[in-house]
């Protein structure tokens, strides 16, 4: 879940940028499709979202660190994208588990984020994450949706997939 | 829950380490005592368990990337420490939530590790974090404890303590 | 997550019943259809899953104290129904979370055993639930889905929707 | 997490009970000690808070069917009890995990409630449950502590005991 806050930091300036859609580089529709919400259809009280998402992004330092790029931001559902790389490796060579966590949990955030009025910020307050396969792929594709937009909470999910080639593996799953 | 499996990249020379204990730079053993599990005597399987976790700990690259150092290992209870450091901040300026956990992650990793014998090896299947406050301390410790060390699963639990100056505040736990 | 273990306590004639689909008294498959794991075929072991489950069904009294009635088996897939119940609601009438939670994760368990052998038994070892609405319904339909069969753990998501008339409306989500 | 929110349903004259702490019939508080938050030290903002408590129990009728009992009401901490019944369990003659989850969801429940202000009422929006052993016992006892009081969100553990004669083991945790 994620709680919406009053947030101080933003800078008036930040609203200006008026580009918004990043490019697509990778289409996942008709695979996530298969685990959209009943409802996905949500409207953004601010319409400037997508400039909004990508202007916090860009503040996310951490996900310069580690690799982290913003593929796709639709209303209540943001695409994130990473590469293996053996810096963030765990014992066994794969990435750390906590890695994919990271940028899922962004992932996540920004869905929730994109719903949010123009003056809100965001803040994780819990996620469960489960692991169905080693983290071994050439990229990963991190992808979080709202499954419920609360006035205080925001109850979200998110599944990472591993992309080798053409295929594509799903690798965890959050709520 | 913690997966354990048979690890074949174990290279034999891990286990003629001798040097075990790393010196413990933070005491927390009173304020973890008051998280610890009803019966907190856990019996290693392997009497160098210290040393199996260190060097399994260097061979996580993702840790140096992070700056995670291992500060304590005792059978089923592990402690590391992070310093803040801004290239891992959140659009706010806190350190991002999926850092903590990731380290958060490796500590109960580890203290489940500690337990297990000579030749397994252990990924996380799932967790839950919960985070009670901002990441904005100047240091960060995380304890990872054995709740139950099964056949195949282990259950961890865990805590993030912010430390700044004599000051500790926990800012998440994990299950 | 579930645990799957050998069970001694199934008895033989178990095995004989024949007769296996329950009729589907209500179809969720278009709308449970948007939340299938990415790939939904799943071949179970044992041909007669479907008679094995209802068998096990019926074993769990609980289920009957609380009126959950087995609606659908499909391999990898379980359907329950609950109807509402003054007797198990909490303090502002809505049916106690818990109720719903105990109904849904049979439902997890259910789609988990179905696809594992004849011979193995089934435990949950943990779930997160996060509920969405309060559970105000006439009546309402859990189903259980395998996201991974793994060799001993299965990974399972539920979802529970409210149902009164011709509407539905989801009100918690299980992983 | 549990919700906060302003509770049109409780009537005036529950506010009228003066008695208060229900008396403990089982005394953990040695054992549950060891599991205490950092800081336990909790002012309930409602000094009528365990009159509030046991009215509020009362009113969940499922509390009832389940055979659950509130043993004892401290600030920020519930214990409840719940005897072995054939009648609530599953396939194996186990108690169904979900009851035991329905009471230790109850109990957090509580504890969040007991710090409350008095025209406030709680509702649960998620919790995650580790199962540690078969629920086998003659009977349960469930304690909810708060972890941290927010302003919208308490974040409460809970941990569900077996006794059988002078024995006692842990067989759940909840987050």
């Amino acid at each position: 879940s994620l709680d919406e806050r009053p947030s101080a930091s933003r800078s008036p300036n930040q609203k200006r940028s008026t580009r918004s859609a990043p490019s697509a580089t990778l289409d996942c529709s008709a695979m996530s499709a298969t685990l959209a919400p009943v409802n996905r259809t949500f409207e953004p009280k601010d319409p400037e979202f997508s400039a909004r998402v990508q202007a916090s992004f860009a503040r996310q330092r951490v996900m310069r660190a580690l690799g982290v790029t913003l593929v796709r931001v639709d209303p209540g559902r943001v695409e994130l994208e990473l590469a293996f790389d053996p810096e963030l490796t765990q014992q066994h060579g794969f990435m750390h588990a906590g890695v994919i966590a990271t940028a899922l949990d962004s992932a996540c955030g920004y869905a929730a984020f994109s719903l949010m009025p123009a003056d809100a910020g965001v803040l994780t307050v819990e996620y469960k994450i489960n692991f169905l396969a080693p983290a071994t792929a050439d990229r990963f594709t991190l992808i979080g949706s709202v499954v419920k937009a609360g006035r205080t909470l925001t109850v979200c999910q998110g599944e990472a997939l591993g992309v080798r080639g053409a295929e594509r593996l799903r690798i965890a799953t959050m709520t």
